[in-house]
């Protein structure tokens, strides 16, 4: 089996990689040799162990997004200024390399100035999710651990917010005090209680988290319930602060399903209907966008 | 050298003791061994480590804070409810020990109901500071790795609040991906700029954290400045989630004097004025209150 062309995915943890045919996938890998393991020489080994199988006798196009292109990755790609299209075929960046059977290119990532803000990876997903749903005006949110906020109108990111939802959450439930009275397990009611107080008093996130830990010593919490209830106090905290992004505007929700359940959820729970787009469909999407697979399609 | 009495503040991290004598302090110890690193077991040793230099043949009494008197402690004492005063000499809790040199008691920590909060060790300082400044009312401030804030009327502890904002600015600035852009050093203005935003707007902290990690990579914020503006973003939303507890009272701030006067300068920038005692002072004057050693004082 060989690839007509490879879309790959490589973030700070994960690299995963698509053998693409004219009928879309044909094969699929994935490493934990994600950025934050490799230094500069060691993402070209790492991506041909995973896709050596797939090249042919000629040159193979190869297409990555994510923080491979940062400046602790394989080659940095300066970002592109918002307000832009997602994804631009014309700006995709070449990398050297040593192994003439690829030819690999990367998606950049997206800046804005004023706030501050940077996104890579992600880019490439909301461009998918355009592709999927041609024509979408309104609020795209990408839940993770660095959950992104676009405001995406007339086919462009207009601006974009970052939340450090997820990382806050696996720092203190597995890290923190709190970490005391989690457990695993899960609590419907809990998370709504939590996303409740988190998402009608935001301001008061820093005197809700310790109470956790104080109720599983007073009154009996149940791990599970904690830990249900602290995912729903810093969702609702997020879906508070992001309120100007989705307020009043259709919304998709790009991530993880049991993830994104979560924020359709909250947003149910405050007045707000999402779609859910799976994550893989729209980076595929995207990178066939960007590598001009899909005709007339790239910008 | 031998000691009257000896105090000792038994938190989670480190064990502290000091050798009363008539007139004070006659000698001091610490250690590592913080109630953290021990098993049950291990505490006693731990403790004549410490202190085994100081004791006569007769039985010296040891008067213990902190969260030595916890459910993973050497002992469990059941908190005290508030209201209530911060100590009481007739509620310390007697330790079985093996060694018939030392009789130990350990002060109990205070609990909240509704909402649910806990402490172990601030009620001893909170005593204390009572001791240096008799009829004080209005709120104390105990910044630290968990922020307490106590509302003290007619010598007793009316209500707290704790807050995870030290280990919260530990996880971020050590563990995060904000750690990327944060060094060593201080910017008084990027405090002073963290904690106006963090105080004015905590419901966007969730949306403010990403930024310092941006504006890193993209405008060359310095770590030192990044850094502090963490600072000011946390200790600003903390003073904006307890206002309730501090508006138009009287401020003490009991802790290390580079924190408390962190804390002093964020309340300054808000129109208040707070006294800050050293934390030391404060754990031995209720100590001392809580053993009788400072006559007629003890409850």
């Amino acid at each position: 089996m060989k690839a007509d062309w490879i879309a790959v995915d490589w973030g700070t943890t994960r690299l995963r990689a698509w053998a693409m045919g004219p009928d879309g996938v044909r094969a699929e890998a994935a490493s934990d040799e994600g950025m934050g393991r490799l230094d500069r020489a060691g993402f070209e080994p790492a991506l041909l162990r995973l896709i050596g199988g797939w090249l042919g006798s000629g040159v193979t196009p190869v297409l990555a997004c994510g923080m491979v292109g940062s400046r602790q990755g394989w080659h940095e790609v300066p970002y592109r200024q918002v307000p832009c299209a997602p994804v631009a075929a014309g700006a995709l960046a070449a990398v050297p390399v040593q192994d003439r059977r690829i030819a690999v290119q990367i998606v950049p990532g997206l800046a804005q100035s004023v706030p501050a803000d940077v996104m890579r990876g992600e880019e490439t997903q909301i461009a998918g999710a355009l592709t999927l749903h041609p024509g979408f005006d309104g609020a795209v949110c990408l839940p993770g651990t660095h959950s992104k906020w676009a405001q995406v109108s007339a086919g462009e990111v207009v601006s974009f917010q970052t939340f450090l939802t997820g990382e806050l959450f696996a720092l203190l439930s597995e890290q923190s005090v709190l970490r005391h009275g989690l457990s695993e397990g899960w609590d419907d009611s809990a998370f709504d209680a939590g996303l409740a107080e988190g998402a009608s008093r935001p301001e008061r996130l820093m005197a809700l988290l310790f109470r956790l830990r104080a109720e599983g010593l007073l009154s009996g919490l149940s791990g599970a319930a904690a830990r249900s209830r602290l995912s729903g106090l810093l969702i609702g905290a997020e879906l508070a602060a992001a309120r100007p992004w989705w307020l009043g505007l259709p919304i998709l929700l790009i991530g993880a399903d049991r993830l994104c359940g979560l924020y359709a959820r909250g947003l149910a729970a405050q007045g707000a209907t999402a779609r859910v787009l799976p994550a893989t469909d729209c980076t595929l999407a995207g990178l066939a966008l960007a590598s001009g697979a899909l005709k007339g399609a790239a910008a």
